[in-house]
């Protein structure tokens, strides 16, 4: 692949990231940022993040090849609106939103002619800090990227973007973007609430200090997620809303036979779910080892 | 302190752990390491964890000052009927369960004689691993270890306790064994129950193999508790059923809160929610992060 102009807009720590693993692939030729703060994007200039800063939209995609919406889902519509008339026709667009079933609807609403070159995606990484200081060339490296093209998305579009993730060190995957929702609901956005709320559970008590005193090693790594950017999280469940109240409720019934086993002293039952879990979980680390290192490598 | 002979009953983590850490502060005379299983203890003394291992608990308690009861909380019953009869009536006894009024109960039931020089204890430490392999001389750095004396307790029995486990590296502290129960019950049983209740929700989902594929780091660190050991966590759990359910009641209630903002489509509680969370959690961590510091020094 040649070196390619891309345009990032929103250069924060998941944009960033994508335009520094960019940098060192030597894929890009020119990578422009642009965003709502001027603060921010003299920053990530700065930083050496991005080449150029530029916070006027028409001129930053100008002579774009790749536009990456790298905003979060709650401005995903406004930034849609923004850019609908200032890009070219020929420019293919992509972005990084948690949420897929959501954009795919503000696309076609919003700008339906982008449809056959927009490729919704999802790099399935990140961690609990943000802005362009948070941003790392290796954020991606083995990690996985999920694109939800509809079968009105031109086919090249949706390889140009995989080859750009791939080239950013992404294992790069497709799913339909109701499915896709389905799937974070249960992985990404549950685990996010139920954190939160054993955060709070526990600050509500009455002993509150004394609780998160006495909190060890486990609650810190369990809780690490509810450190994340509650403005964004918040949109994330708007956004997925219906996936998330069925894994909310799935969950809940999960948790109520766990507690029904525990009520009735069956203990040989709370050891078997202790155990499943257990091996559950050693069968996931293998898969998520594995795939880190072949992203090292 | 002058140097003193140490048995520990079960040198598994949290028994190894202690015992090189008493090694590395020059406090153990001679640590004499006992159990049930004769290849554990071998491992142990081949590894230099402990310097003598005697299979025969009255030989290996006949010299102590100090005996250590580092065996599941499922095994303290059976433990201390076997240790009964061998102790000298001027030996200092504690232990490290992970709930305290079962022990507590377990020592006035069995060994009533024992309970002026009795030492209920609990050292807020561990890891996902077991067995001395995973010991490890600081492992108890800067973490609390909490002592839950009763009125009938020698004073000067629990302050021994105590110098040996901040010579260990620990910072020591005192509350009622029931109090205990609650704080731990929320803090550490709660988050156990609930990870494994996550990866078998997910697993036991249709999209099992793939649900597992798209969890990201995220997901790992929430779910490390849930690779703990089976059947000590359910002897745990029916330890400490009382205060188990009382949290798990707790959190089904503070996560049917958030569910009920996010079916009302409450948006802004939904982000108060988050972030009360973030906020709680920045708290802790100062906290935390305090501690280690100040264990490190």
């Amino acid at each position: 692949m040649n070196p390619i102009r891309i345009t990032i807009v929103g250069v924060g720590l998941i944009g960033g990231s994508l335009a520094l693993a960019l940098k060192r692939a030597g894929l890009a030729q020119e990578i422009v940022g642009t965003g709502s703060r001027p603060s921010t994007l003299a920053r990530a200039k700065e930083l050496g993040v991005i080449d150029i800063a530029q916070s006027n939209l028409g001129l930053a995609v100008a002579q774009a090849d790749l536009v990456v919406l790298a905003v979060p889902v709650g401005s995903t519509k406004t930034v849609i609106s923004g850019l609908r008339n200032v890009c070219t026709d020929s420019v293919v667009i992509t972005d990084v939103g948690s949420t897929k079933q959501s954009v795919v609807e503000a696309v076609r609403a919003i700008a339906p002619d982008w449809e056959s070159r927009f490729v919704p995606g999802h790099p399935v990484a990140g961690t609990e800090k943000s802005g362009p200081e948070a941003a790392f060339d290796s954020l991606f490296d083995g990690r996985r990227v999920i694109l939800t093209p509809s079968e009105r998305t031109d086919k090249a579009a949706t390889e140009f973007v995989a080859e750009v993730w791939r080239a950013a060190g992404a294992e790069v995957c497709e799913m339909t973007p109701s499915h896709h929702d389905r799937v974070l609901g249960a992985t990404s956005h549950l685990p996010h609430v139920l954190a939160s709320s054993l955060v709070n559970c526990l600050a509500n008590q009455q002993e509150h200090d004394e609780i998160l005193q006495f909190a060890a090693g486990g609650f810190a790594d369990f809780t690490r997620i509810a450190s994340s950017h509650p403005a964004m999280w918040r949109d994330i469940v708007e956004a997925n809303q219906g996936s998330v109240m069925e894994a909310l409720d799935r969950f809940s019934e999960e948790l109520a036979q766990f507690r029904s086993a525990i009520a009735k002293q069956d203990w040989g039952d709370v050891e078997h779910r202790f155990q499943q879990a257990r091996e559950e979980r050693a069968i996931f680390l293998q898969q998520y080892a594995a795939k880190q290192e072949e992203g090292g490598a």
